[in-house]
């Protein structure tokens, strides 16, 4: 009954819902870029606002050296399983800006998309569960689990702050069951559950040649380029297969038996779907797997970007002194993410020419992780996926990474439920982002869904010590 | 006697000269990137009415369809030789910014030396030849030969506007010898007269592969990367030896005599001397050759610059749908640029993998110029240098790129007379670049001397029929 009551108040409000998404959309808060670091605060306090207004307990901003968490929770129900409600407002930098439709923190709707920079990663998903928990609070004035959310700004940087945080306040955000919708559902009628992430390990790398830019007329021929060096070490990083050329990287990748990779053959996209979601003619990578099973299965490496010497238009000859790549890695189980560090460092060191000298920095890693299809809580978020959207959903293994993931796991015991509602086409990390509606309205549906599922699932939930306050971020 | 008078005039007047040297400079005239087009303009404009008021008659703006060329000339002598006087007025673009120590265009004094973009290349080694002609037409009110000053704009871009302007005009600017002032001379009290220089080729080369910039998570490992190709594209451009590994490109370097060899090792600079001009620990390049020999008798390649992907702080998920790589080769006798280019375009077609599309475009080329050391010309800047400098020149050969001389050979069947005034640690093309006031001073005496030898110069010059006027730009 309860249930229902809250599925209609979340049908009645629609329009508000989007109202509210695109506010919350207009904060540009880009993580990595600092000149927004105070776009990230002012999106932290609106978000705090938000949830305060709609009935969640305990709300707190909680400072980091860099950019504020989010907390809140309900605790009304002791008897009840708690679920740890996850998502991030912080966005990817809108680069390149030209290639934009529509301004990237303008969100525009063109036919039943809403396009701009968060739209669905992760402004439009995290905001999802926010809707189901307000369409129980403002009906019932309560919820059917005890809930906690945890909403970072820090997500595309790496998370450097909410994992200690996580460490440091265990007893606090003891979850059954940890949620978040981060991932991907093949299409708009088809949803689905992610049960396996890849790992990351993102890189920087510099090469510094002569002690400052050469005229290339002067000393072209003679003087090692560090932007010509750069490029030999990368190409030397894979092997003509497409397999990463680093010895031992390989060396901990889980096999899979031929049952897994049959089932995944079924459920998965195929070669042709990840093409056309790529808009690119053919595929690429390692041998002896599909398109799918090199983006889940198989560690990749790749070059997010490179910057040396004249850029601008027309010519410049010149030698620059220095150049510098941007190289992550997705990892898969069970590979370690420390371990991969030291060995690309190792193999960079051996191949980097006496002429030149590198530095590697570190600047983010993520453990992979997995989790028991099996589990109670996979179960009944299945089933709340295919009350939201009337079909049962598919049981995926990602490519991305979800860092909090493995941590909720390591740190909480909880299992992550990763219920997607982005398209593969939804341009998350590129231009024109956008967030399909309807799937936001189903979402909602299945995320109220979700909470009642959780209510009723006997096998989880002990009742649980008053929670101990949080300590500092 | 008007000699000395002239070379007291130009020490009296240093201070003066130094001062419109820094006005010269302050126009930030990059002929490379649109946005400075009209300052451009008004760099001609000053040049043109400053060469009016030294005394120079005919002075004239002749707009191109880019970047004006300014001419002047005085025909007072008809029985004498005619000086072609060439110079540019364009600069570099003076990134990378934050490595300046004071503003490109705000000339800096600092000891000695006069710190901007275009101190050395060109405005300060070209004003030695204005000031040189100043120092004439104010004391004796003639010149002691005939004189056609070509000024350009696009040096830096290629000289797309003059040579056809030089093609145009072969009657106009008919001369027995060019002279102008543009490369390196080893070191202040050592003087330097330049016989050959390297031809050029620059190109663009842009690999386009998915549609859009795609996430890494959701597609890294299945879809090729064009930052990535671009890497193992360029890396094929070298062998492990420091050859240029495209088939042909060899062909036509000319063979030098074992004694052509010993006499520049004897004048050329050492590697260790070029080394420290670099700033670097150690050479690289072809095998068998000295890094002089590297940098003159042998051709090269330089990636001068790569973008693609994220460049900006911290990290990015990203596979861009583009990447963007500026190449050049410097060429010697006998290589045809025009030959290299197909070559170029031939090899990079062939190594392209079939999941990116490459396009090559041409920015810019130029032969490869040689002058016989014997002739008069040569002689005569020689003994000019030596009394202007109290030491007498060494002949070198240039790794640089001078478009026009071979055009001045080619078209108007005049040698040209490269008398270098920068240092090789000038940073020309680079930030901090300067001009040594001490070799400013020295080398207008020197192209005092120089008109003077010119115009004594019996195996130089006939006489010649009134210059026709000249045609459009």
């Amino acid at each position: 009954m309860s249930t229902e009551r809250a599925l209609a108040y979340a049908e009645v409000h629609r329009r508000r819902f989007l109202d509210e998404l695109k506010e919350f959309i207009r904060f540009p808060s880009v993580s990595a870029q600092p000149r927004h670091a105070d776009d990230l605060v002012n999106c932290a306090d609106w978000l705090a606002e938000h949830l305060r207004r709609i009935g969640l307990e305990e709300v707190r901003i909680v400072p980091t050296r860099r950019h504020p968490l989010v907390y809140a929770h309900w605790r009304g129900a002791p008897a009840r399983p708690t679920v740890l409600v996850y998502g991030h407002y912080d966005v990817q930098p809108p680069d390149p800006l030209r290639e934009w439709r529509s301004p990237p923190f303008e969100p525009t709707m063109r036919g039943e998309n809403l396009f701009a920079r968060g739209a669905c990663d992760n402004k439009g998903q995290m905001f999802v569960h926010v809707k189901a928990l307000e369409a129980y609070l403002q009906t019932r004035g309560a919820l059917p689990v005890n809930v906690a959310c945890l909403f970072e700004g820090e997500e595309e940087i790496g998370s450097p702050h909410l994992l200690p945080f996580i460490a440091r306040n265990r007893d606090a955000l003891a979850a059954d069951v940890a949620v978040m919708s981060d991932t991907i559902m093949p299409a708009p009628d088809q949803p689905a559950i992610t049960y396996a992430t890849r790992g990351a390990l993102y890189l920087e790398l510099e090469l510094r040649g002569p002690g400052h830019d050469l005229h290339s007329g002067n000393f072209g021929g003679a003087v090692l380029n560090p932007l010509q060096a750069l490029c030999e070490i990368i190409a030397k990083l894979h092997d003509a297969e497409g397999r990463i050329a680093i010895p031992g990287l390989y060396r901990r990748v889980r096999r899979w038996s031929r049952a897994e990779r049959a089932r995944m053959a079924h459920v998965g996209a195929s070669d042709e779907t990840i093409l056309e979601d790529a808009l690119s003619e053919r595929g690429w990578g390692e041998r002896g797997y599909s398109l799918y099973e090199r983006l889940t299965l198989r560690p990749a490496l790749t070059v997010n970007g490179i910057a040396g010497g004249y850029q601008g238009p027309g010519g410049k000859g010149v030698i620059p002194a220095r150049a510098l790549a941007k190289l992550s890695f997705r990892l898969v189980a069970d590979q370690d993410p420390a371990e991969i560090d030291r060995l690309v460092r190792a193999h960079i060191a051996r191949i980097t020419p006496p002429a030149v000298r590198a530095t590697v920095r570190t600047l983010a890693s993520a453990r992979p992780a997995l989790v028991n299809p099996n589990h109670p809580a996979i179960r009944a978020a299945a089933a709340a996926c295919g009350k939201g959207f009337g079909t049962a959903p598919v049981l995926l293994r990602s490519g991305g990474t979800i860092p909090v993931a493995s941590a909720f796991q390591e740190l909480l015991g909880a299992p992550t439920v990763l219920m997607g509602f982005a398209l593969p086409d939804d341009s998350m990390h590129a231009p024109n982002e956008k967030f399909h509606l309807p799937i936001f309205y189903n979402g909602i549906a299945s995320a109220i869904w979700f909470l009642a599922a959780i209510g009723a699932a006997g096998e989880l939930g002990a009742e649980r010590p008053a929670a101990p306050a949080l300590a500092a971020g």
